[in-house]
């Protein structure tokens, strides 16, 4: 049983070829570029070298064949024929109240999906773009789509909904979607069963903190609050989003540089967030290093960063009225220690012990950084969106009866 | 010492007359619809009956020249000649950065609040006409100007820095300011004094809660963060302001109907919050009885109000890392017991135990809701931020001398 997993952005498409039987990846890659007459194949086989091909790939179609040739490539591929592939699973962003969870592709799906594209404009479209390049390169594979939404469609209309007129949410679907569902999910399952404690039973609060950063509040396995929102704009300081702001900054920063709806999205988009404090950097790796050197507004930078995640694991936890489990997982959850006891040193007062020990060693593994009395459990949990995808994609295909025999082992 | 305390606003203005010897309010009152030939005046002295005057009432000065007429009334004056007030205070909401405490008025001051119309568009201009009006009514006595956000100056950068473009800060002021410093200030002492302990060693949250609606962490004394911000629209959800959005709502609903940025920020301040989920009422009596009643919509409207208030409590425990005292204040603050209770019963785990007959009784008084073991104090102390205003008023111009031997008795 193998399972392609797809993560089609804009111009650019990632891939996993995952083996289900071994739970292993066979290999991964990315298309960059796409749109260009130079775009870019990168391949990484789980057993070979990297190849790294650059040639002219106008769309995704394209893209999806040569990533394909590739896998069957006399040289570097893993497959003899394409079909060896079981199933595809694809990233969507935006699922809106539709998606509760992941569901085969059909025509009424892919319509239903189309109809989030004012939602998520920039991200729909491009996984719109990669489901119908696979039915041209693939007519009869099944695919799957896992929604970055539908974990927290769990979450009461007392944390989804804005205070605002109601006919925006009924008119126009304002309410709070959230992200990153699929690896605050995962993170919250692999907690429990690292901790051999019933999920069931557990209040735990994820914090995905990468280039884009959200939290979950976990109660019994379901998100009842995370901090991203409508957009992905909305809650922790990142990398280059502004996070949460006096919404109205919105018109009057609009007002005073005279911006127009797309440019003042752009600002906080893009253009906020550590990389407007620093004046310098997105990377937290690049803002530590700074901060370590004595720059004041990377250290600035970085006390903003650390003190809004902090608040807001003080308000989930009263969501919950407490916490059991503090997760850190994605790029800079997993790699930045003193992120990590920055936070957990001014948390106390939940119960937090960390061990700076633990806590500084130990890296790509499952494991904990608190002391054994700690109240709350401190865990680092490396995220894996793309198994999730693709061990959706598994039962939903095996439940359907959409397995063929695997005749080529 | 007799302090006159004025607040006004652009088409109203309140007093209240306070002796400060005796700590006593003397007479208090409004002038409404200032600007029309039906303007009102209500005057409650102490122990005369309330006497309501309608008439043209076109100006601040004019307002001013009818209250000071009220006061020295041969029939329900309190003064025999208007110099027996010694010193008028003003409440003043936004002091920006030039203002970290309470000022005596003078031509610089007033160039100061007058370069901050641009942050407080409603409220500073009328300030200014009132203290104008004092001026042209009273040439000789000592004004002085107490802000609504010095008592939050004291905030850290990490705090009161949003991340966006540090241009905005640099160039257009935008920043954390907070509001309702002098009810923060006002209800932080008055719980360090009712419980007979050092204010410098206690963490207190004070929810100031009415049809405005602010939270302030209080370290030492200090305000290190509050929940609105550069204006008073972020934070809690109010009565029919909208508190947090995720932002990029702001330009979506611009886009979806198509609104101005006047309009945007109407609808986010007068049609929001309460009212907007209700459908029916801002006034949280109504939407209690309305709960009461079994209105699905009013219960919502408390519900997300509740939870949203809930969260703020556990960010500022994390603010502080930890929490000694936690405050009500204000008209909701001061009245709902419902409010209260569902508030407290789910933040068990700050060790807050709330004692629900105390909850239930009593009103009016400062007074502890918190069972004797409860780790959390929780206090309900009734605001005053007249009484702060009279009192600084006091302190400065008897600091500066200008004080005139008190002729009168």
């Amino acid at each position: 049983m193998r399972i392609l997993v797809i993560n089609a952005g804009s111009s650019s498409l990632k891939y996993q070829l995952f083996d289900m039987a071994n739970e292993t990846v066979l290999a991964k890659g990315k298309v960059e570029r796409i749109g260009m007459d130079t775009a870019i194949l990168t391949h990484e086989p789980d057993s070979k070298p990297e190849v790294r091909e650059v040639s002219e790939i106008l769309d995704h179609t394209t893209a999806i064949r040569r990533v394909l040739d590739m896998l069957v490539h006399p040289r570097d591929g893993l497959l003899r024929v394409i079909s060896e592939i079981d199933a595809v699973g694809h990233r969507v962003v935006h699922g809106g109240e539709a998606f509760k969870g992941s569901v085969l592709v059909d025509s009424e799906v892919k319509r239903e999906i189309k109809k989030l594209f004012d939602l998520a404009p920039l991200h729909n479209p491009a996984h719109i773009l990669g489901i119908e390049a696979v039915e041209t390169n693939m007519p009869h594979v099944p695919q799957v789509v896992v929604f970055d939404t539908a974990f927290h469609q769990t979450m009461p209309p007392a944390a989804y909904l804005y205070p605002v007129p109601m006919a925006f949410y009924r008119k126009h679907k304002v309410r709070r979607y959230g992200f990153h569902g699929t690896s605050h999910q995962y993170v919250s399952e692999r907690a429990a069963a690292f901790l051999g404690r019933s999920l069931e039973q557990l209040k735990i609060i994820t914090c995905h903190i990468g280039n884009g950063a959200s939290l979950s509040a976990v109660m019994g396995g379901k998100s009842v609050d995370t901090s991203m929102g409508m957009t992905p704009l909305e809650g922790l300081m990142m990398g280059t989003r502004s996070g949460d702001l006096d919404p109205a900054i919105v018109p009057y920063a609009m007002g005073k540089e005279d911006l127009t709806i797309g440019e003042v999205n752009s600002m906080l988009n893009r253009h906020s967030g550590l990389l407007a404090i620093s004046g310098t950097s997105s990377d937290m790796r690049e803002i530590e290093e700074a901060k370590a050197a004595g720059d004041k507004q990377a250290t600035l930078a970085f006390d903003m960063f650390e003190y809004r995640l902090r608040k807001y694991i003080g308000a989930y936890a009263a969501a919950m009225d407490g916490v059991d489990v503090l997760v850190f997982t994605a790029g800079i959850g997993e790699n930045s220690e003193l992120l990590r006891r920055s936070v957990c040193e001014r948390l106390t007062f939940l119960g937090i012990d960390l061990d700076e020990e633990l806590n500084r060693t130990g890296s790509g593994t499952e494991r904990t950084i608190s002391r054994p009395g700690s109240r709350v459990e401190v865990l680092v949990i490396p995220t894996n969106e793309e198994w999730m995808i693709a061990r959706d994609t598994y039962v939903l295909v095996k439940e359907r009866g959409l397995l063929k025999p695997n005749v080529v082992q």
